[in-house]
Parts: C-alpha cells; structure tokens; sequence
C-alpha cells in the first residue's frame, strides 16, 4: 500500500535573494507551499565562515514562503529543513531543489520502490560537542527516525543522506572556554571540517557501514571509517543537525527513483557513470528510455594525501582559494560534463562521507 | 624518407624552482639537453598579471640548462622556447612536458604520419601592437614558417599550435601612450586576453580556418572567428610571440601520433572523448592496445553568454577568484577524469581558440 | 530660524543580516523609525560585483523596518535611502549609521552652522547612459536639489555627497545592445567604476568644482577632474542614483558639525589630521573639549600611476584580490588609526572622488 | 673602540626576481657584495604557504652575488642570510633592505651606541619539533650568540631580532609521523604560525622578557607571553632558524641607530609615533635635523580576540583572503602613513611578537 508521493523541483537562481522563480511556480499551482518539506541548494559564495549567501537565501526563501504558511518568516524555518551548500565554481549553476511530500491513497499500479524522503532533527548542541561522539551518536539517531519518516526500511536502499550541522564561531568557542570546556578546533573554519565529518560518521553509525565504536580522536583522522551515502553541510545559522534520507521506498507512489555510487577519488568518471546508470541513464545524455535526469548530489574534497593517483595536488597549500572551492570546481566539471547539465549540486568538505579525496555522488531520474 | 625524430617526457614538479626530475633524467641519459627544443609546462600560481611561477619556473630551468648547453642562462631562453601556463587550480597537477627533437637517417620501416614539432618566433611587437591585426599577421606569418620547420604541409596535418604571446604592463602601456599611441586596454589584466586572442586569429588566418579580412574590432568581440587547434598562453617576460607547431608528418621517425577535439562548451564529454579516440584511445582508461596517453593540452574558458547550455555560471562576476582560474578548475576536472590523470595541460584564456566558452583538445599518444 | 535637526546613531553589526541593534534602539525608543532619512554601512562582502552582503543588508533593514514604517518591505526601500558599502578589509569594522531628520521649532539658542542632511535621486539611467554624460548631467541635478532639501545654499557649507549608482550586469549589457547601443564597458566589474566615476563628477559639475564642460571620454581619464567631497558607491539593486548631501546649515538645530579635508595620496596621514582637527578634533584621541567623533566617511583607491610617492605599489596587478580591496584595507588602517576606532567608513573606487589615488575623508563630531 | 660598521640600503625591486638595483650598486662600487650579511625583503606574494616570490627572490639574488663571491648560487644561501617577508598589500611596496658590515679601526670620535649587526643560526629542526620547546631553545641560544657577534651586551639595547623559520609541508608530516611522532599540526598553513610563534618565544627567553618555563602547551595559547621585539618569518626554503639581531651597540662606528616601540593593537599610531621619536624623527615627516629615516620594520597580524578596540573585526572568518593578508595592509597603510613612505618591512603573524593584535615596530634612522 503506498501511502506518500514526493516531488522534486529544480529552479534556477539569479541570485542568493532570488526567490522569483519559486514563487511562479507557487502562483502557478506548480508547487503547494504546504507540501515542501525541504528545500537544498547552491549558492553562490565562498562555501567557507564568512558565506552570507546561505543565510540570505533562506532568509528570502523564508519571507516568500511565509504568507503562504500562515507563518512568520521565523517559523517557516522551522516547519522545511533549507539546506543551503555555497560554492558554485567553475561551471556549477546557482539552483534550488524543492522537495515536497503529500499523502496518497492506493498505489496507482506502481510496481518496485520509489523515491521516498524523510526527515529528522538532533537537540542542539553546545559548541564542544561539534566533531565529537556526542554529534556522532544524535546524528545516528536522526538518521534511524528520518529512515522511519521515509517509510525505509533496509540500509541498501539509503541512496543519499543530506545533512545540515553547525559550525563554530568565535562567540561559540568563547562560549565552551567559559563553561571550562575545549572546542575541538580554535578555527572556524575548520570546526566546519569537524562538524561535517562527525555527522557523516553519524550516518555510518545508523546505517552499518561501521560496526566498530568511534572515538574522539577518530574525527578527522581515521579517514577509512566513512559513509557512502553522507553529505553533510556547516551552516552558521543553526545549532543542532537536519537529516534528509532520501532512498527508494514500497511505501512510496512517487514517480522518481533514485541510485548512488562512490567516487574513489576526485577523477572517478567511472562512479558517476555507475550512478547514472544505476538509475537507467547513459552517460553525458540527455533523456533516454523515458527517463530523465532530475539532478545529482555530490560531495567532494581535495585528497588529504596531497595527490591524485600518483599526482601531486595543490589544492591543500593555496592560501589565495581554499581547498574545498578548488574541490567543488573539479568535481563539478567532471559531474555536469557526464550529465551533460551543470545545475547539479555538489558540495566540498566531504570528511568521512566517500573514501578520503572521494565522496558519494547520488542520481535522481524521474520515470 | 623520415628525417627527424621528437621526443615527449612528462616530468612532475615539486614546485615552480623545481628541475630535480629533469637533471636526473639529464644525468641518467634519458635526455640529451642539446636535442630539447621547447617546454611547455603548468605552473601553480594563478595564472594572472602578478604569477611569478611562471618566469621562476623558466629562470630555474635556465640556470639548470646553462651548463648543459655551454651557455649562460640567459642563452638558454633564446635556444629553448619555454610555455609555462600559470594556475593548477581543482585537480591539475604541476608538471613539464620537455619537448626533444634530433635528426635520424631513415624510416626505420615506419608507416603513416608521425608527430612532428616545428618552431617559429615573431619579431618584437610594440605595446599598441598586441592584440591587434599587426600581431595576428605576424603570428600567422609564424605559424607558417613552424609548419615548414615541422615537415608539416597539409593545414589538416596540424593538431595543436602553443604560442606564448606577451602581456601590457603599466610600464608598456606608458611607453606607447609616450609615443602618441594608444594600447587596446588599459588593463595589464585584460592586455592579456587581447594578446592571446590576437595570437590566436593569427593561427586561423595561417591554417585557413578564417578567410575574411579581420580588423582590429574582432578581436576579443567576434568570437564566431576563431582556431580550432590554437592555444595561447601570455606571459610578462617576451615581447614577441613564440610559436610551436604539433603535427603528424610523414618526415617524423617518432613513435608518436596527436588527434584533437574542439570542446564547444566547458562540458562537452563527448569533446574529450573524440579527441581520446582519434589517436586510439577510451575514454577513463590506461595503456590501450599498445597506445600510451603521453599528455593532453586544452584550453579553458568561462562562456563569454554568462552561461552553460542553459544554465547560468558565475565565473565572469566573481570578484574573489578570476574566471580563468575557475575554467582551468571545471574543464581540468573533466579532462583529467576522462584521461585518468591529473597531469595534464589545461591552460586558461581561450579566447579566440575554439568557439566561445570552449576550446580545442589535444592528445599525444605513444605508439 | 532653525527649522529640522539631524542624529546620527552608529551601530555595530554582527553580519550582514544583523539587524538586532537597530531594533533595540528603536524598541527603547533611541530612535523613532520615521524620522530615518539614509542609513550608510559597511558590510562584510568584497565589495565587488558578486557581493550579495550589501542587498542582504538592504533586504533586512527593509523586513525590519516595515512594520514599523507601515508598508510592505518593498516600499521601505523607496522610503530610505540604504548605501552599503561592502569590504570591511583590515581592521574595517561592519557597522551601519542611521541619518534621522525631524523638524524643529525655534533656534534653541544655537549660534553657527550645524550639521543638515538632504536628499534627491534622478531617474531612472538606462544601462547604456552610465558612466557617461546623462549620468553626469542628471546627477548634477539631484545635488542641487539635495543642497536645497538640506538647507545649504553656499557649496562651500558641503562637505560629503554620498551617492549610491547602479553597475552594469550581463542582463543589462545585452539589453542595450540589443537596442543597438553601446554601453561604457563590456566588465560589470569595469562599469562599477565608470558609475561611480560619472557620478563624481555629476558633483563636480553641481558644486563649481569643475567648470568646463565634460565629455563621456572624460570618465575614467581625465583624472585631474575631481570633486573633493563625492563618494560613490555603486550596487546591483537599482538603476538611478540616490544622492545625499551632507553640510553645515544654519537652518539646522542638530548638535552636529562636519568638516573634510582631501587626502592626496593613500598615505596622507596630514590630511586625515587635518580632517579630524577642522571639526576641533586631536588626531589619535577619544573625545576633546567637549567633541565626540561620531563617524569618518572616506574613499580610498589605488593610485592608477602604480605608484605612491615615487614606490611601486602592486594593488592593480594583483589577480588574487582587487584593488578596491586593497585601498580600503590599508587607508581604512590610516584612517582608524588616527581616529582611534576602526568603525570608519572607508568605502574603495575613488574614482574621480579626490585627486587619482587619494579621495575625500570628512568627519562627523558631535558637540 | 669602535670596531665594526654596519650599512642599510633600501632598494626598490621591480618584481621578485628583480636584482638590477642591487647589481647596479654593485657596479657602482655602493655595495661591496663581500660585505653583505644580510638582506632583508618584502616580496609581492601571498605570504602563505604556497607563496614562491620568497624563493624566487632568493634564488634570483644568489645567482647574481656568486660570481661576486666566487662561489656557486647554492653557497651563497649559507654565507648570506635572506629573509624574505611575502605580501606586499596595500600601499606596502616590494624592495630589499641590504645590510652589510666590515671591520674598522678607531671611533672616528663617534659618541654613544650605534647601530650594530650580529647573525647565528640553529641546527636543523626535525619537522615535530618545529613550534615546541626544542625550537624555542635552540632559539634563544641562537640569539645569545648574535648578541655577541653583534657586540651588545645588555638585552635593553637589542632592538629588533629578525627570524627566518621553517614551515611544515605534507612531506616534512609525513616523516614525522613515519618516526612516530605528531608534529604540532597537520595543516602546512598552521605550521607557519607554530614556528613564527615558538621562534618567538625563543627571542623572549633570550633577552628575558620572559622568566618562566615555557611548554609546549604555551604556543599559540598563551599571548600573553610575548618578546616586544621580535620579528619572525615561515619559509618553506630552510630546516633551521636565522637569527639577525639589530641593536646599538659602543662597538659600532656605524651612522645610524635603531629604537622601538610595541604597538599594542592594529590601530595603535601613538606607538608608531613613538618608535620614530625614539630616533629622533617627527611622524609623517621627511628629513629632520639632519636624521633620515632608512627603513621601518614591523609584524603585524589580525587580532586572536576578534576585535579591535571594542569592534569587530572580520580578519579570522574570512575564507577569501588570508588574516595576514588583512593584517599587514591595515597596518601598512598605518605605518606608512606616519612615516611618509611605503616602502616600509611590515611583515604577517606576529604569534607572540608583541601583544596580542600587536607588534613591534622598530625605526632605523640615517645621522
């Protein structure tokens, strides 16, 4: 008996404020306000502490949405999780994805799983929990209850786990000194690093791929402990973790399904082109067989040994770009040359979600 | 009857002062430094007016060479033609291709078109000059005269022209303004754009890729004019243009052959896959049938429209990172995924040099 | 008979967005919403083409002024005018200056000129008129009506004329052309500066600091036209100007002075000291006989000879970080030194704002 | 008896690799190239980790004095000290500062201390120790040995100690960890404030600015353990510390002598102003009975607390531009203001130089 469907809408932006497209789409009776549940996208800043682009665009989002909830902006907030991810070098397009999810009755003859979302949220944290077991294990139970919320029920078919967790500022860090207790880093920005990896061992954690305990000290470290699923995002804007499961579900009667794959390192065509095809979809193409690409979620990082199969890198001791901007921009070209469009969405900083210098890339086509 | 034979040796660079890897090979035999006839290599800076990798990387090759070559360093230079292309940014990995060529006695039983190397250089060009029609018909003028030295006599026969043209500094630009005349810009930046754009219509205009007259208007606006096989590089140390010709000849004993491709966009897969194929090999893989990826040369550039089939980028109104360096990031991303490598030449600039927001590809295979 | 009086609240901003302390001075009544004239502030972004810091500013004030004001966020816009200048650079420190204005009754025994504010804006400018003479003309319009808004009738009694002007986007670029017209530039980042310079000299022309006539290829080359008192700040967000003259009238009853002094270079540390002491301020110090700084407005930029006092700077061939944002950080660092605090206003691209490589710093003290 | 003079000569550099001026002195006969002990740059980088215009110049200067010394380049790195400073932002120009000294006999009827040189080295560090105590012992012994060569016996007389330190790379981690150890941090960007730091620290236990154990815990943490005059700078290029000590000392016969003055936050131009009476000159001036400034050194860096003065600061959180970056233009354009010049040694990270956001800054003035 399927008993939810959800919907997948992609619309370019002009801008982080531009909220114009879904707005259309809203008056157009596209989009029921009250069905979104979730909303991910790119955003055109610097990915990094000082990104403004990621609060802006919800901030927009949430003064648009607002007279359709009946809510002030502040609430819209609360009821969709917005995950905005920052960087859109080199060819990445400025884009949102809006998830939406209805109730439906009977199955409508639909045979096989279908793409299903569900969602959780962690308590908030206190900054000296951020990068450690305390975030591990609250993630973990998250992703248990978002699985649930997606009528999911088997790990295998968890195809991508987006995740939204904070990161430290100087007031946050401050804060923990005071209290008498040490954040895990004195950096913003690399308390980003820490908060996207230790949420990404909280999905491992739920989903099986690790089965040994974790520590501490296994945060940025132990890069061998990873999830293929995970992509986690720092957001300055929040203190507690988001979880999205997106996978196929029984319980779904929506017209999408969706596959994933790992990139081994950051020029592992074969991965995406495993991904697509995980889905139906050849390579570099457009439609094909009645299935069209929906879009694709991806991870990427600069390889912490410093080389690419034998070739040093650079991206690791650039002072002038980061490593997670020049990340997005290889990985980006390589995703949007084999889908043949470059409003994807891939996301730098990708600790402990892929092998390390790899990540997961996930395939949404609709039917 | 074959009468010379080349030489292709990818060496990785630990940094821009780096020539550890070339003196080894020296000192072992491997290469006869009286037979180097060019270098082309990828430098890590960022590719702009103020990349001093480039001139380091080039005054440290001399200082190695000199003693080699019974020459001060400053011979070196004149002898050598020397392509260093600022900016590894994403995946890219430093390296230099050094470039050898040596007369041999006879076809050694060699069947079909080898590649071929010629060299050619333009006179000095005056400040107001570049990027105007006196370097486009001086360049052209060059282009011939390599093609001759190459063995090269079918335009057809000819895959790739590397040209290391001059830039504007503020030096320059007053000094023609001294003499009553006015540079194509004012900007040291965009000075470079012009020179390599110009020196670009001059490898058109050679190999019959533009019949029309161009004016001095065109350049860097009619962007429908440009080669499919020219790659420009500016630098701020010559004030002429060096020109090297790539090609398969039947006078060439060598046991390598180059194809190419013309990217139409800074997603087009299906580019670097033709130019792969067109010397005999897949796409993402190693050693093939007895053929060896040696180096693939690319130019990158972010689409003059603002966008990529469709979709809008953002390299072009980014203030914090040049769009040069964000292209070289995407397309390196992409090329480096479908030749499974990173050390692979993607240069910045393609202006003029294939259609906008793309550019050619080639690849060197060894037989 | 003094007839309006004038405050001016500086505030500090924790981001872009932060909008608490204005919020609180409003609920304790500090500041009544009404009588807001212009708030000026410098947000956190690059100041370039792609920073999104100073609409979200905008954007923000406007969703938390509405209620207050009793329109729709939209229509705030139309009522205030908001300038931010982005690039907090060095120790630049983000805050924002709220301008109220009310109308008095009687002198309250005040003897001399006080600080006033006026306002005007002109049309509309299609993209094709900026940087040039309609842009000029009509800005020149709009100061005079400012001066009369404020009450100032000498332009001697002028000391800062803040004008917010728009910039050229790729939209916009394509729009003229395709009515067959040529705008200044084909760079968005290029038309800021035209923008900013056209309107300079619109203050120019308005307040007898030139008196010749002006022509579009006077803008951005004819350096030696200055008007001593502009600064100008271009943002993506409108399409005319917004012009606010800031002088001492002896119509205002506010417990305010201005005064200014030009710097001639970026490291005129006599005319900042001579700026500080024309309001009775010592250089370096806290309050003085009675005198408070409330805020300093300058403009900075790189000198376009490349030098500064006979030494080579390198701020305009840096591909790594504009020049604007070099100016700002290094006369910002002057300029808070000898003020004292590093909540100045110091705001790049002094084109035509001040002689070439120096700009206008006028100082607000209240009594 | 005076027994030794010292000379400075500033030279303006045209690009890193530019050693014309200091060739031209030399043929000149102003510089005997046997004398020189030191040379002391800014160079137009980053300043970060992979910033190759240090090297560069180096390299550039050793090629150009071997002939001179008779020596091949490689030795004369290991008779000259260079210390190169990258990051010439702002209004801060690039040029070398040469020091030479050579033996004289009798006073010359010179009365009171006098500028005096002194130089010693430390052994090579193993990467793990680099920002520990062994690096700030081996240190402070070094700077006890330059005191003597410098002829200064009290500690009040050292007025400026310049460091040149080493920087981690993935390479030098690597081994460290090979061996079993940790080195201090993983980051190559960290490892350049961890040896700045601890080099620092060495300089203080030295002239006995601080009395107390340091440990290894203390680096980084503990600002408030400082040395008011030390100067330190990461380089990728050495394993070991170079010690320079400047002082006044009743053995030189030099025409100059040094003061300082510790700046206590980025803003702080009453020290600045110090510093140039220390040695008798006015601020913001040229000449003055007869005493003309020769260069000033100092470092700078973003304040730890995230504020200046009472207001925010965005240096830390910026993932555009480097906090030193920010740093060293904020303060250059200070310093330079008041000294009215630009070609001034204002050099990044000064972890324990000076308080914290502080440094010192030290004047050397021609009689």
């Amino acid at each position: 008996m399927r008993t939810t469907s959800v919907d997948f809408i992609r619309i370019a932006t002009k801008g982080p404020g531009d909220v114009s497209g879904l707005a259309s789409m809203i008056a157009s009776g596209s989009i029921d306000p009250k069905s979104i549940l979730a909303v991910l996208g790119k955003t055109e800043g610097n990915g990094g502490v000082n990104d403004f682009t990621r609060e802006y665009a919800v901030s927009a989002l949430c003064v648009a949405l607002a007279p359709h909830l009946d809510m002030p902006p502040d609430g819209v907030e609360h009821r969709i999780a917005f995950v905005m991810s920052g960087g859109t070098e080199g060819v990445l397009s400025p884009h949102i994805t809006v998830f939406t999810r209805r109730s439906v009755a009977g199955s409508g003859g639909i045979s096989g799983k279908r793409l299903s979302i569900g969602m959780a949220h962690t308590r908030d944290f206190l900054p000296e929990e951020l990068g450690r077991r305390a975030q591990i294990e609250e993630t973990a139970k998250a992703v248990t209850a978002a699985m649930a919320d997606a009528g999911i029920k088997d790990p295998r078919d968890v195809h991508f786990v987006q995740i939204k967790c904070p990161l430290l500022t100087s007031d946050r860090m401050e804060a923990a000194v005071a209290r008498g207790n040490k954040p895990a880093t004195t950096s913003a920005y690399t308390s980003m690093a820490y908060s996207r990896g230790a949420s990404a061992l909280g999905v491992a954690v739920a989903l099986g791929e690790i089965k040994d305990a974790i520590c501490d000290a296994d945060v940025l470290r132990r890069y061998d402990l990873f999830s293929s699923v995970a992509s986690t995002s720092a957001g300055i804007e929040l203190m507690h973790n988001v979880v999205i499961v997106l996978g196929n579900s029984d319980m779904s009667a929506s017209p999408y399904e969706i596959g994933h794959a790992v990139m081994h390192d950051a020029i592992d065509a074969a991965a995406v082109i495993d991904a697509l095809k995980s889905v139906g979809l050849p390579a570099g193409a457009g439609p094909h067989a009645g299935r069209e690409l929906v879009n694709i979620f991806a991870k990427a990082e600069a390889s912490p040994s410093g080389t690419v199969r034998g070739f040093r890198h650079t991206m690791l001791e650039d002072t002038d770009i980061s490593s997670t901007r020049h990340a997005r921009a290889a990985v980006g070209g390589l995703i949007a040359g084999l889908a043949g469009t470059s409003a994807v969405y891939v996301s730098g900083g990708a600790e402990h979600q892929g092998p390390p210098g790899g990540g997961p890339v996930a395939v949404i086509v609709r039917l």
